[in-house]
């Protein structure tokens, strides 16, 4: 995966029952269609079980939740970069605030990535903590304050400072990397929000992922980003 | 899954080249052509992203190589038991040497298995960390040495004492948990050795996963458990 | 460290800041008054950089909050055995639920302290994982409910069938292990309704290492050991 | 610990037998004594529970093996950097290659470090990783390629470009932060040669910590940086 389209909106299925097995596949076409509709990138990050019957059902780019770094070899339970390419992955996050890795694993993570043309989106806790994934030469960075992940409580709106801190400091020394922005993102709103302050896409879950009305939800979502 | 018939012959495809996408398919009906042919259970335990395809390809029992304790909701990157459900699997290692948990979280994981059904084999490095597996009450414990993984040095033929030494504490306060081996695993012999030692089976991984005759290899494994 | 005279009071003193440097000397000093003057077993558990200065102040039994299974070697900021006995430890909590351990790691510490006769409480969050816990051969086991340790919410009275279930399932394997509970213990009427129900003492932390009073709260605690 | 006079000779004690306990001292006074013949900043890393005993013992800079980025609270076995101080540490190594750390964990140790005046050292493996680990703003780090540590075989005439590049990736974006290498650094040549590349100290360990001569060892090792 040489590129994906700015702005991204990444969706992170998480474990929630309601984006698991075939209701993934659902979801991940629903992404699709508003995709489609509204000339935006939907990126979809579904269980990693789960990516195989997602990537074939959807041409959108579907991501894995994780990437372990190691090589093909004698790993039970590793999540391989390999794999995850025949599995019809375009890209990975890695670093989640909820299965954090080594930093030495991430470098490592990105390198292998790289090789295997998989996009990698690196999550971070803070400005700082961006600067630092940023220099490890990933595809995009998503800066995410844990103690809002999962709120509601939108980071463009409560912690304005945690994207633009991030997009300075990144931008003062890279130009090319992504800066995306997640924690509480939930409307357009907060979507405007974050562009406004820089950031160029959004990471989120709950909101579409646990959503009664995935299309709707997305939609209003989407719509500040074409307008 | 209640039950699979006993002796039991697990094939772990570890993160193996030769065993990873379309090529973990290929093996996969090679191990239930073998299994159909002698009458005997080999289950096969492919890369995560690879369930969903294997497990739609071949009647005998597809376990995943790892799951972990959670409950649908707010993580990331787990393996969630409800997503290997979905992904059609009958089973799951737990605490694989290459991939070793938390005492509290093998329990949950146990736990949770039971009530979705799917079949648990415990990996353990001794007798003693047998014992203590076993009383978690998963439905089988594999004990290795992790010294010999990989070395194609049999368990059973280089240390005989730790098969018997795990049946015998075992036994004396558990029936019915069944009892596999592993390590070193590569031939017949080495297979008839085990259960001669009193183990229902073995698990292993590179004779089988890597090898270029993989049928051949299987085929002289199941023998002695058919003579 | 053969053995500690039963019932046994172990206070962890985490990393709370009454605790810490001087005043983790001052709060052993406290335990050690109590424990003579009631003659009742008081153990102390600081934190690893204060055990020598702890140890040294004190004659009652002095643990490490947690040690690593490692032998003397290429080992960077583990926590090695050896280098507790040259602390003046006297034996080690292990696999505390904020510290929880490797199953295989938690066997192999509770060998390497055999032979450096330093006394292993292995701490565990159910009667069934206490039971595998207590199937390794520690000296003693330290049943745990997670949700109410640091509540106030004592054990013994909100989860009095955590410690029966315990006892009883222990006991039905093993008669000579030592059974202790905590979580939420914090007055004597607490410890006095864990003993009732079979533990052979507590483990407890903030109560204790928090108070303003330690020396009465550790008198109260005690006095019904005694009576 | 505001600064440490450059050039660097730190020596991590590890779990090496010869430096444990009462010989920790004694190798710290050793190192002491060096320090003061020829004027160079000898830094020593002992054990965690040999923290206090050796900053007793000497009046050089006494570092930590590893510190956890929490607060004082709830926490079972951690290494809290308000202990380190009150156990007399000038100052922590942080993500040593045996004691790796989650990048988060890294950045808010570092934080807490500041606060507390303690001088932070990060390893690193790489010079990318060197540059993300700079970004955070310890007061050095000290690149260490893992394949190197303890064999002997000196990065600075094994992988004199690991230095180098190190050095040039970060001064490329800071001038201030205090660059160090290690990883099979055994005599005075090494270190010579490390200087040269512009390392301005070494980390080093098995060299000195396992000699039955020491003090030889040490003089030989801090001459080149005196001439």
């Amino acid at each position: 995966m040489g590129k994906i389209e700015l702005p991204i909106i990444a969706i992170n299925f998480k474990t929630y029952q309601q984006a698991t097995g075939e209701r993934a596949v659902l979801l991940a076409q629903t992404c699709e269609k508003v995709a489609q509709e509204f000339g935006v990138s939907v990126v979809v990050a579904p269980q990693i079980p789960d990516l195989y019957r997602v990537s074939r059902a959807v041409s959108i780019p579907v991501f894995s939740q994780h990437m372990d770094a190691g090589d093909p070899g004698r790993f039970t339970g590793h999540i391989l970069g390999e794999t995850l390419v025949e599995a019809g992955c375009s890209g990975t996050l890695l670093n989640h605030s909820e299965n954090r890795m080594l930093l030495a694993d991430i470098e490592a993570s990105i390198r292998k990535a790289e090789k295997l043309h998989l996009y990698t989106i690196v999550c971070t806790n803070n400005p700082l903590v961006s600067v630092a994934a940023a220099s490890l030469g990933p595809n995009a960075v998503a800066v995410e304050p844990p103690e809002l992940i999962g709120t509601g409580i939108s980071v463009s709106q409560a912690q304005p400072e945690v994207i633009s801190g991030t997009v300075e400091k990144i931008r003062a020394v890279n130009k090319d990397i992504v800066i995306l922005c997640g924690a509480g993102i939930s409307n357009g709103e907060d979507v405007a929000a974050a562009t406004k302050l820089g950031a160029q896409g959004v990471l989120l879950a709950s909101a579409v992922a646990k959503s009664k009305e995935p299309e709707k939800v997305l939609t209003d979502l989407v719509r500040p980003l074409r307008e």
